[in-house]
C-alpha cells in the first residue's frame, strides 16, 4: 500500500504536547479570569448557515470565508448552505437575537473559540485561530461603567498571564470625529483616510506624513497638519496626566462631538481607576481608530511595554448596535477580544514561553516486573489524593525510564524496588530540584502533595 | 433593511448560558481526569488535507463528510482540498505519524475537540459534536496493562460525573473470532453477520434470532445456534465469576485465537482490580464486538445501570495498527471515546443535568448610583480574593436586580445603602439558602470564602 506524507493543512499551528499544556494554561488563566468578572460560557457552532453569516455584500471576500459542503451537495452541485465562522462577533449578534427572550440583559458573555479565515499564506498568518472574546451587550442602553470594565478584565488577563508589563491605550470615536470636525474634516470616509496616512508615521516619518496631508486631496494648512501630528502623537504619562489632556483639548475650540468624547473618556478613566486599575497601566492613545465602520464611542489596544513591535494582544471597542440584521431590539454593546493563537506564536518567537512542566506530576517508575500491582496501587492511592500519575507499563531499563520522565517535564520519579519494599519505603526522585529522598509509603501521599502544593504557590523561574 | 432570521444550522446542540456552564463542567471534569492518569493534551485543527483524511475509499460517503472551499476555490471549481474530521481517530493517527520523531513512546494523549458528520436530520442525532477521547500508542508493541488502564480511566470519570451507577463491560475479539471459529463459522465477515443478527436480540426476541440462525445463508445446528445464544448472553457478576466464566469458555473445545482471546481478558481483568476499580463497576459482556475492522483486541463498552436505553456511553478497544496509512512503523494501540454532546443531551432529557449554579459567585447590588465606585472597590476586593463577582452597573430597582440573581442563578448578593455604610457594613442574601445576614466590611471577603469553599466540599442536592 502506498503511504500517504501525514501532514497538517498550511496556515494551521498544530503544538506538540508540550507546547498544547504551555497554551492551555493560558486558556486556563483568561477563561479563569473573565469568569472573576462575572462572564458567562457561551459556545457556538464552528458553522454558521451562508445567508446568516455573510449579511455584508463583500463580506465574503474580505473575510476570505470557507464554504462547507457535504458529499451530496458536491455531486448535486449546490450553493453551499454554510460556512464557517471568520470571528466571534457575528456568531455572538445571531446568538443574541436568536434567544433573545431567553437572555438577561445586560447580557455578559465570554466566548473562546477557533475560527477560519481563507488568509493568503504568510509567516504568522494563520488559516485557524483561537479568539477570546468577553462582550456585554445592553437592551435599548448600556452603561458608560462598561467601557471601563473592560481594561479591568484586561488588566486581571494580562497580569495573570504574566508576560510582561503592557499598557492599555483609550481613546474615543466621538472624539476623533469631534476633533477632525473641528478642523474641517467632517466626512467620516475623509477622517479615516487621514488617519490612514497617519497610520504610516512609524514607517515614512513625520515630514512624509505632513507633506501627503498638505497635499491632494486634503490640502491641509500648515496648522491644522500640525494640529493632526500632535493630536495623534498624544500619550498620556499618569491618571492625572490623562485627565488633563483631555481638558486642554477643548482649547482649539469645541463642538458637541468632542464634548461628548472627552466626557466619556473621562467617565471612563475615572472608573477604571474606582476599579483599582494602577494608574501605570492605562494610558490615552489618540492615534487609535480601529476600523471605522463598527466602532462608536471608546476604543482600545493593548501592547507589551518591552514588545511594541507585536502590536495590539487585545483591542475592542464601543458600538451602536450588535445585530441590527437580526432584530429590531437596539442592542449596544462593549467588548474585546485576544487573538490568542497569533499572541501565543508571537510569544514563542519572542523567547518569552517557557517550555511547560508536564501536566503529569509523578511517574511510577518499573523498576521490577513482578511488583507490577504494587505500583499500580500506589498509582491509584496518588490519583485519589488529586495527584496526577502515570505508571511506567513498560518494562524497560530504569535510565530509560528517567531519561523519558526528564523528557517529558515530569517531576518527581518513585522507584520501588526489593530493598525499598522490604523496608516499606518509596525512593522520591525530584527531577526539577535534582535531589532525592525516601519516604514511608504510609506518608507518601502527603509528602508528594505537601512539594507538590508548595510549587504551584510559587511557580519555578 | 429587511432583518434575516437568526437561527443555527439544523442537527447543532447550542447551549443557553447555564446550560453551557453545566456542560463546562463536564468537560472540566473528564479533562481533569484524564490528566490525573497522565494524559497528555493534543488538539488538531478542525479540517484536514483531503487525500490525508480520506485514505479509505468509500469513507467520505459513509462518513458524510464535510468539505471545505475557500471563496476562491469555488470560483474556480477546483476539488475541494480540506474537509472536516469526522472522528478524533484519524486526527491523531495523522499526528502521531507526522510527529513520531517528536514523540515518546507509549504516547498517552487526550483529546476533547467537536467533530463533523453530515448526518441526515434526526432527534438526537448531531452534525456536530463533542468527543473526548484518550489513547496510548506504542511503538512496535504495547503492553497489555494499558488495555486494563482504560476502564480504570473510564471508572474514575464517571464516579467523578456523579451520573449514576454504572458497569463497565468487557469483550476480546480474540475470544469472540476463536468461538466462532469452534462453531466452524470461520470466515470474519459471516461472523459479523452472525453477530449483527444477535443484535437484534432486544428488539425481536430469542426465538426469531434462532431461527435465523438456523436458516439460510447460516445454516446453524440447533446446538451451534443455542452455543451462541449462551454466549452471548454471558453477563459476568463480580471479579471471580468473570474469571470462572472465562475458564468455562474451554471446556467445549480451544484453539489458538480463543486461548489467546482468554488469556488476554483474564490478565485484564486482573490487572483491572490491582488498579482500585470496584468488582461491581466492571463485568465480562461476550455480545460486544463493536466493528469488525478495527479492533483486534479487548473492547469496551459503558452502560449506566439505570438507563441501559441510553446504550454505551464510552466505548473503545485494542488496535493493531493505528497509521498504517501514514506511516511504515507498527503503531499498536488502545484508547476509549466519549460522544459528550449525545450524551449530555440524553442526560438533559432523562433529567439527569441539574440546572447548574452560575459560575457567578456575587452580585454586587446597585442600591444608590452615587455609591457604585465603593461597590467596584468591593468587586475588586473579592475577585482579588479569587470570588468571581459580577457588579450591578445599571441604576435600576432593587427588586429587578435580586430578580435577575436568582434567575441566573448566582448564590449571593451584596446590598450596602446608607445605612450599611454608615455602620461600615455589607448585607448579604444568600438566596440558595434563602436567608440574609450581616457582615463588617473587614470581614466580607473571609466570610464569603469560607461559604463558598464550604459549598464546594460539599455540593448543594
Amino acid at each position: 500500500m502506498a503511504l500517504i506524507k501525514p501532514r497538517t493543512p498550511p496556515g494551521v499551528l498544530e503544538l506538540l504536547p508540550r507546547e498544547q499544556i504551555a497554551f492551555q494554561r493560558l486558556l486556563d488563566v483568561i477563561r479563569n479570569q473573565f469568569e472573576r468578572f462575572g462572564f458567562l460560557p457561551v459556545e457556538t457552532p464552528v458553522m454558521e448557515l451562508t445567508d446568516v453569516l455573510l449579511t455584508k455584500s463583500g463580506g465574503e471576500t474580505e473575510r476570505q470565508v470557507y464554504f462547507l459542503q457535504s458529499t451530496g451537495a458536491i455531486e448535486q452541485g449546490k450553493t453551499p448552505e454554510m460556512a464557517l465562522r471568520f470571528d466571534l462577533t457575528v456568531p455572538l449578534a445571531r446568538y443574541v437575537a436568536e434567544h433573545e427572550h431567553d437572555l438577561a440583559f445586560p447580557f455578559r458573555r465570554y466566548q473562546m473559540q477557533r475560527v477560519y479565515r481563507g488568509e493568503r499564506q504568510q509567516r504568522g498568518r494563520f488559516r485557524e485561530f483561537y479568539q477570546c472574546d468577553i462582550d456585554v451587550i445592553g437592551k435599548d442602553s448600556l452603561a458608560l461603567a462598561f467601557d471601563a470594565e473592560m481594561p479591568a478584565v484586561i488588566h486581571a488577563v494580562f497580569s495573570a498571564l504574566g508576560i510582561g508589563e503592557f499598557c492599555i491605550q483609550l481613546n474615543n470615536r466621538r472624539l476623533l470625529r469631534g476633533f477632525f470636525q473641528r478642523l474641517g474634516v467632517t466626512d467620516a470616509g475623509r477622517q479615516m483616510l487621514v488617519l490612514r496616512e497617519v497610520d504610516k508615521l512609524d514607517k515614512r516619518g513625520v515630514d512624509y506624513v505632513r507633506d501627503t496631508l498638505r497635499a491632494e486631496p486634503f490640502n491641509m494648512s500648515e496648522e491644522a497638519a500640525k494640529a493632526v501630528l500632535d493630536f495623534v502623537a498624544t500619550r498620556s504619562e499618569g491618571h492625572d496626566d490623562a485627565l488633563a489632556r483631555l481638558e486642554a483639548l477643548r482649547a482649539g475650540g469645541s463642538n458637541d462631538e468632542l464634548d461628548a468624547g472627552i466626557g466619556e473618556l473621562n467617565e471612563v478613566l475615572t472608573r477604571i481607576r474606582q476599579m483599582g486599575v494602577p494608574e501605570s497601566a492605562y494610558a490615552l492613545n489618540f492615534s487609535i481608530a480601529r476600523g471605522l465602520d463598527y466602532y462608536t464611542g471608546t476604543v482600545y489596544e493593548t501592547v507589551l511595554s518591552a514588545h511594541p513591535e507585536i502590536g495590539s494582544i487585545c483591542s475592542g471597542g464601543r458600538y451602536e448596535n450588535l445585530a441590527s440584521h437580526y432584530s429590531k431590539s437596539k442592542l449596544p454593546g462593549v467588548g474585546i477580544s485576544i487573538g490568542l493563537t497569533r499572541l501565543f506564536w508571537q510569544l514563542r518567537e519572542a523567547g518569552l514561553i517557557a517550555m511547560a512542566e508536564s501536566t503529569v506530576d509523578v511517574l511510577v517508575s518499573q523498576m521490577d516486573a513482578e511488583r507490577l500491582p504494587d505500583y499500580l496501587a500506589i498509582a491509584a492511592e496518588l490519583r485519589a489524593g488529586g495527584i496526577n500519575t502515570e505508571v511506567q507499563m513498560e518494562a524497560t531499563k530504569l535510565g530509560k525510564q528517567f531519561k523519558y520522565a526528564d523528557r517529558a517535564g515530569i517531576r518527581f520519579v518513585l522507584v520501588v524496588g526489593e530493598d525499598e519494599a522490604n523496608r516499606g519505603v518509596v525512593a522520591v526522585k525530584d527531577l526539577r530540584r535534582e535531589s532525592q529522598f525516601e519516604v514511608s509509603r504510609a506518608d507518601l501521599l502527603k509528602t508528594l502533595r505537601v512539594e507538590i502544593e508548595q510549587s504551584q504557590a510559587m511557580p519555578s523561574a
